[in-house]
Order: structure tokens, then sequence, then C-alpha cells
């Protein structure tokens, strides 16, 4: 089933759910799952609709001019979707092959409906396994002298390979702001639950402050250093028995899955950024239309 | 801030989110949360919405005249809330006070949208409770011999006390289908996970059979004792070193939660039951928009 | 059954677990429950043990003698408590009662193995909670110009109560290193997952932040705020449909069962404090024998 | 380091830590790890002790020996291990892959001690994975007519592999209890939270039943289908949104990881089972010593 997903976002107003469903409806569509949230303190409001493109009476290239007038009549960002468009991900690694294989695995298993045609990785570990798959590898090392220099190459590698997203599976490395302008579209998985113990060996820190619970945080990647907005969490309890070396492994767990549900969730369009209004003091945060 | 909420389900069609939404919209209404799913196994399509009255340009008593012929062109079932309507629940109880203290605590702190006038317990140890915090309490005494007429006494109490839900905090006495027949609307919780150890002794026979997590249920009261629409659930880890009274210990947090948020969410008209229709072989279940 | 327990730490070598058990099995004592830890990166060996009083050949009198010429052989740091020497709690609340009830009940269920004679409150609000079950309420009033005077007033009283434990229930205060270093058994509940959001208004902060997951920590009390050794923590998951008021209505059940934990852990002895030492960069941290 | 771990069990009776502590502390042995556990239902005292053999002045095989003489005098079951042995796995499969590869990548990277030697599948789909690694992947097909001679092929290789441990990773084969009795060492993983919904098709029953959680289990393998002992337990949470798709690729991560951490338990020798004493009503349950 092809199906169409729009995700709108606009000033906070009345007859905004009966506008969008009476344009869907109008040209025949069999809505599949909407869900909407009214953030109060930000005066947003924020949409998420699918529907099927069978029966539809608008031909896809039609559909965005067709949304067009109705976007501007109510002030809405907006970004529409087809399921058939498969996204095409590029996986960024270090030395640690657990977040890469767990990836590769459930795109195999189909539980991620992506391409992922690309590896890069500053060490050249894992080539090996990329090969394996059937996935290139591109060893693109980088020190500070030779940052600006590398990260072009890996820019000019995600054009060539017409890259939609790039996943950071325990890539030891900070992208520069120049990055990210360049390519604003990345997930990273950071080890702990933040903002709890940001930066550097979260585990260490977490073993010598004596937690009883850890976690791991998947969030896209902003200028501030894991600071970016939080698309998922979770957290698995320890005791004193548990030395770093089991907060390390007891933490993998959690990095897969976190990551993994992240990515899957921003693959089937379900994460929507927001915040930092004029009307607001939040910081960049997720609504999540699971 | 008052509001009317609707809770709607009928048959899937296309179309149904734009009616609804329009006949709001068309009345002035300022949606505050509108959530619908749709069951494909059974379906069925269900929604609930909820608006500010001011501003809405009818009359609260006008709504339901309004809505009706909507309703009856796409064949919904519906219910329709005010939420100045406070609804009057009575507790149940037996010997144990950890529920009871706790809904009645909750209520207190504004927690919980309702009023509690009456308690009835088939033991009198919780009078004092009852009293202390300005509830009346009834002792009905239960037997195999005088369950009919007890049961009789009871639903007059809750006519008596205009009672809108009953809530069996930790209530040791099956109800008759004859005494759900004439009073359906009745929360229970369960101290196991079900369908793990429905029935008796629970926490015994989880010691038995060694889990490592234990659970609690609530669930809307049916005629299949321990089979009703399931509304919440939760759970712990426990070990080895945990022996029945530890189960006990840890399973009372349990039941206060999961019974406490079943019971706010249905006072907020959060849930809606379904499933057995002709297309499907579920169960009865329940959607619950959180 | 009456029992006693040993606490003990000591710097790790060969044969620890030997000699307690040997110097116990010599006395005939039958042991309840016995754990140990070694923490290598502290070079420390903990242990508890907890052993009934009837049939042991010594009076209570003659074990703490009896000990310590074992405990300083092996350069033991060492606490001896009895089960019917039942500790005296007192209770440090503000304006929130979801915390001084819970621990109320829980002690009244037998639950908490303690008395609760005493609660102060810097506020009067609270005074006819504890009142109504019979514990003494005591308004200390406190202002950055009063702090000394009242904090001595609040000491007068644990001494007057002859207070072996404080709880800090939501106790709107901090305490000075004065206060600390005369009486240092302090628990605290905070309502973060530290070390994320410490000082105030985390669940505001916790809003801001977008996160997906809220938490709740209990800790001893230390100079350094919200740095203390942490005995337990729990979490529960939040979305974007959860205002601050939500996130606070969730919380207040994690802070419950979180302080409930911690205090009962403490008043059985099985929560051992270390870290620190001239080995390790290890901050304050608990082994919680459980 | 090389370790050797005792895992004993009998019944309760005083000086049995001093007993054991001191057998070891007369040959010198570090102890790394000692933790034991005291059924009172079952009148029974299991311990697992963990020590050094640098320093212990016993040789290897003189350990077995030297135990003994205690080992009868307390009654005791007992075994003894050292980590150098690795043992030898095989795993069981069918079709489904994930909990195989989970096996395998948790191995190679050092997450589980043990050789895997072999792969036997009822069906030859994941036989070039198990290549992939340098496995040998036997195909021996079963039907109701030919189990009887193939479970006996199975136990074929199973001997010339020198296999210790059977994982059955999602097999689809219910073993009879001729295999069972001819190889008792069989740990499955079922996918729901077990005592609800044994048997088939778990995931396809708690959708219809409207759980609002779901869970995984770890078994040792008895005759009894879906009774045998529990090492390990988890869940997750489901809502209405989640279809039965939803509910198997949830709950594919939870088999994936209760399978390991069972798996690297025993493996570990932190898993003892008892019940079912004269003295008990128990069921056959585990000790975990972690």
């Amino acid at each position: 089933m092809t199906t169409a997903t729009l995700l709108v976002s606009c000033p906070d107003q009345k007859g905004l759910v009966a506008k969008v469903a009476d344009w869907l409806y109008s040209h025949n569509g069999n809505i599949i799952h909407a869900d909407q949230h009214t953030d109060a303190s930000a005066g947003l409001f924020l949409m998420r609709v699918e529907w099927q493109l069978a029966g539809f009476n608008l031909e896809r290239q039609e559909i965005a001019a067709s949304f067009q007038p109705l976007a501007a009549a109510i002030d809405a960002k907006w970004q529409l979707h087809f399921s058939d468009r498969v996204r095409r991900v590029a996986i960024f690694v270090t030395k640690q092959d657990h977040c890469l294989y767990d990836l590769i695995l459930r795109h195999k298993s189909g539980e991620i409906n992506s391409q992922i045609p690309l590896v890069i990785g500053n060490h050249p570990n894992l080539e090996a396994i990329a090969h394996n798959f059937g996935i290139n590898f591109h060893h693109v090392p980088i020190t500070a002298e030779t940052k600006a220099t590398q990260e072009k190459l890996q820019l000019d590698l995600l054009h060539q390979y017409q890259i939609d997203l790039v996943v950071l599976a325990k890539y030891m490395q900070v992208l520069s702001p120049q990055f990210l302008a360049a390519f604003p579209q990345v997930i990273n998985i950071h080890h702990s639950f933040l903002p709890a113990f940001p930066g550097a060996k979260p585990y260490h820190r977490a073993y010598q402050r004596g937690v009883k619970i850890i976690g791991a945080t998947a969030h896209y990647v902003t200028e501030d250093l894991d600071e970016g907005p939080i698309i998922e969490q979770d957290v698995i309890r320890v005791s004193h028995r548990d030395a770093v070396a089991d907060l390390i492994r007891k933490g993998k767990d959690l990095e897969r899955i976190v990551l993994a549900r992240a990515v899957r969730l921003h693959l089937e369009n379900r994460v929507l950024i927001y915040g930092q209004t004029a009307k607001s003091k939040l910081g960049l945060r997720t609504v999540v239309f699971d």
C-alpha cells in the first residue's frame, strides 16, 4: 500500500483539523493515520496525516500544488512524503560494530524501510562488515588538522550517493557547524540518559557517580554538542555489582534499540522538531507521532 | 476551562475526521485534544475529540441534537460528556486499605476529578478511614446465602447516592451477572499481570512459578472473571530473594498506581471499549486516548 | 524474630568471609541473610550479615566486644544493629503532602519498621495531617536571616525526640553544613533523575529540554547540593503530550515510591556508603544489599 | 584471570557459609564473588562462590576430591566449573534469524564466553548465516513421522561436536522427553510473558486479549511445555496502535535480549535450579546469582 504523509506545523487557530481533513476528503483521501498536537506554551499546532494514494483523485505530482494554498492560508511549514520514495541512509562509524550490525540487520529484515548504500568510517575496522552485506565503505580518517578537508570529502560522498539521512552509529567525532549547515539531517546515539553525562566517557562517569539506572539517547545533531532535539530514550537498572565494563555491556543493548527506534520513527516521518518560538523559552524538542 | 468531549465509534469509512471536524468548526469549536484510531481487523473507526465550551455557538443542551444527524449518517455509537459534570464514584473495599487511601488522597489533591460520596465494605474495617475524609461508609456483609439480597442493597445505595462509577479497590467478592446488568460501570484492580494468574492468590502462584517480573491489571468488570477489557497494566522486577510477602509489598505499589491511572483515564473519558464485532475474533478491548 | 545485623567495610584481603562467618558460627549464629561485595577500583570489601539472636550464645551487650578484636585485625569500619531497636524518624516538610502521607501510611501498614514521633514544617500547612495520625508537628519557619537560629531549634527538637534519621519529604530548604555536621543521617528525595536537572524546578527544565523519560532520586544529603550518595532511582516515560503539570503529577508517584524504598533500605540496614578512598576517583556511592 | 566456581545446594543448617569459606581460605583462595540464598519455604541453602586459581594451593584436578568430604558432610549437590574450560554451544533454529544473529554477534564481541561450533536447522534457510561466521550448519528436517529418527540424528551431532548447551533460538519444534532425557541442558526463548500465553501464537493472542504490555521469557526446557524453570524475563509497553505485526517487531528485541541474558548467566554458572522438594509445593525455579 503506497501512502502519502503530510507533516504540518503552524500557529494554533480554530478549524485546522477541519481544513486539512476537508482538503483530503474533497480529493477522496482514505486516511490511514492521523494525529495532531497543540503545544499551548509554544502556541503551535502540529499534525501528521497519512493516506492511501490508491483512490486519491490527485496525481502525486499535483498534491503539493493543491495543498499549497491551504498551507499559505494557515501559515504552515509542511513536508510531503511518499512511502515508495525510499530514503537513502549513510552510516558513520569508528570502531564499535554493534550499532552498525543492528541497523544493517533491521534493514535486511524489513524493519527499517530505507536503502543503505554507504558506510563511512574514520577508522577502517568495519570495512569487512559493510562489504559482507554489499554496502560500499569509505575510509575517511580525520585529525584536527585535516577535519575541514575530510568533512568536505564526506559531504561529496553524501552528494554522490544521494544520501537523505546520516546516522552516527557510535561515530567518535564531532561534526562541525559547516558540515551541519551543508547536511543537517543527522541522527546520533549518545550513551547516556541526556542531559545527564553529556560529552565523553558517560559510562565511566555514571559509575563514579554511583547512579542506579543508566540510559541512552537518540537525538538530531545540532551545533550544540549533545543538546539536539531528543527523539527517543531508554534506560536499564544497574547496581553496585556492575563495574564499568558491565555498564558498557548493558548500555550497548540500549544504544542499539534506542538508535534503531529513532531511525525508524524518522524514516516513517513520525518526528517533527519544534521549539524556540518568540512565545516560548523551549529548547528544540520533538513531537513523535507514534 | 469547561470542555465537552465526544467519544465516537463507527464502521470505518472515508471522510469521518472531516465530517466531525467540520461539524465542530461550523459551530466555532476550539479543539483542545483530538485523537482517532482505526482498527483494521475490526473494521472500526474510534475517535475522541474535546473542545472548549466558551465560544462554541451551541448551548450545551443543543449539542446532542445537533450532532445526532451526523451520528446517524455514519452509523456511530457515541457519548457526550461535559467536564463540569463531575462524576460520582463509589469505592468497594474489604480489609486492605492501600487502594482506598490512594484514591481518596489523589481525589483530595485534585488529581482525580470526581466526587467520592460513598464507600461500601463487606467488612467494617475501613469505616474510620472513610469517615476521616468525610465519606459515608456502609457495611454490607456478604455470604453465599445473602449475596442476592445484599447486592440488591448495594444497588439501592448506588442509586440513592447517584453513583456513576464503582471502583473495586481490593474488594474480595465477585459481582454477580445480575449486579453487572443493573450497574455495568465497574473498574477492578487484579493483582497480577493478566492473563497470567487469574483468580485467587496470584502472588502465591507467581512465587511458586518463579517468575522474574510481577504485575497488576486494571480492567472493566464483565461476567467473565478477570476477562474484562484491560485499561492499564504495569510491572516490577522480582528475584529469588523476594518471598511471597515481598511480592505482596511490591505489588501494592503497582495496584495503587495502575488502579489510579485507570480511574483517571475513565473519568477523563479517554477509554473506549470495543471488539467482538462480526468481522473480528477480538476479545473486548480498549482504546486509551492518552 | 529478633535479629542482629553487622555492616562491615575494610580493605580487601583474603579470608574475610571465612573470618566473619567463623566468628558467627563459633557463637552458634544462624545466618538469615549474608551478602558481600568487593569494589576492585576502591580496593574495598563490604559485607552485610544478619543472624537470629535466638540461639546465639552471646548476650546482645557482649556482641560488640566480642567482634571488636576481629574488626581491628581486618582494619574494618563496622556498625551493629538490632532489629528490635526501632529507629525514630523525623520528617521535614514544606507544603506538599504526598510524600508525608506515603511515609505515614507505609509506617502504619508495617511496611516501614520505625517510629515517627515528629514532623517539622517550615510552613504550617501539614500540621493537621500529622495530628490526624497522632504525630507531633512543629512549625519552624526559616528565612535567610533566621536560618542559623532556626536550624539550631530543629537540632534541639531532633535531640529532644531522640531522632535517628531525618527524611526530607519535599522539604524546600537546603540544610547548612553546620546542621549536617551536627546531624548527618538525612535522606532527601530529588525530583529528577540525578545528575540530570540538579537544583530548582527540574520538571520545568525537563519539559523545556524535551526529554522522553523523567525520574526521581533518593540520596543521602551532603554539603554538596544534590551530590550525595544515591540510594535509589526510578523513571517513567513521558511524551510531547505531557505538559509540565503532567510531569509533576507523574513524578509524584516516582517521588513517593523512590523515597519510601530508600527509607526502608536504610532502616533495614541494607545501605553502606563508600568511595573517595586514596586509591580511587570515585564519588561517594552506595552498596545496597537488597 | 582464571577462576573456579562452586555451585552448592543443600538442606539449610548452621555454619554453611563458614564451612565453605573456611575450606577456601585454608587453601589460600581469593574469593572474587560469593553469594548465597536461603529459601525458607523449601528449607534449602544455595550458594555460588568464585575464586582465583592463581595462588590457590590445590591443583585444579585436586579440588573436587578436596571438597568432596565437606559436600558429603552437609549433604550437598554441587558443581565445579573452571572459567578456561569454554563451553560448546549448539544453536537450534527454524527460519527466523534475529536470535541466531544476536547470539553469534555477542559471541564475536566477547560478551558470551563460549564456542559455537554448530547450528542445526529443521529448515535450511539460515545456513548461509552460519557459514558466514565459520559455523557448521546441519539441516535436520523433522516431521511427525520422522521425529524419533531425526532427534537421534540431532543427539549424534551434539555428541560428535561435544556440545555442552543447546539454545533454542526460535526453534519451532517441541523436543521429546527422550531427547531431553539424553540431553537435558537446553535453554528456550518463549515469546510471551509466561505463564501468560503459553503455546502457539502468543503475539496474536496478546493482541486479541488487548494487553498493554508484552514480554518474553527464557527458561530451561522440561517435558512440560513452557513450564520449565524461568531464567529471565522482560517486557515492553504496547498500545491499541500496535497491530500484531508491531507486537512481533517489538517482541523481537525482547526475545534477543532476554535469551542472550539467560545464555550468559548460564555460561557464567550463575543459575541454580531448585524446587519440588518434599517440604514445598514449589515448581521448578531458579536462583540467579547476578
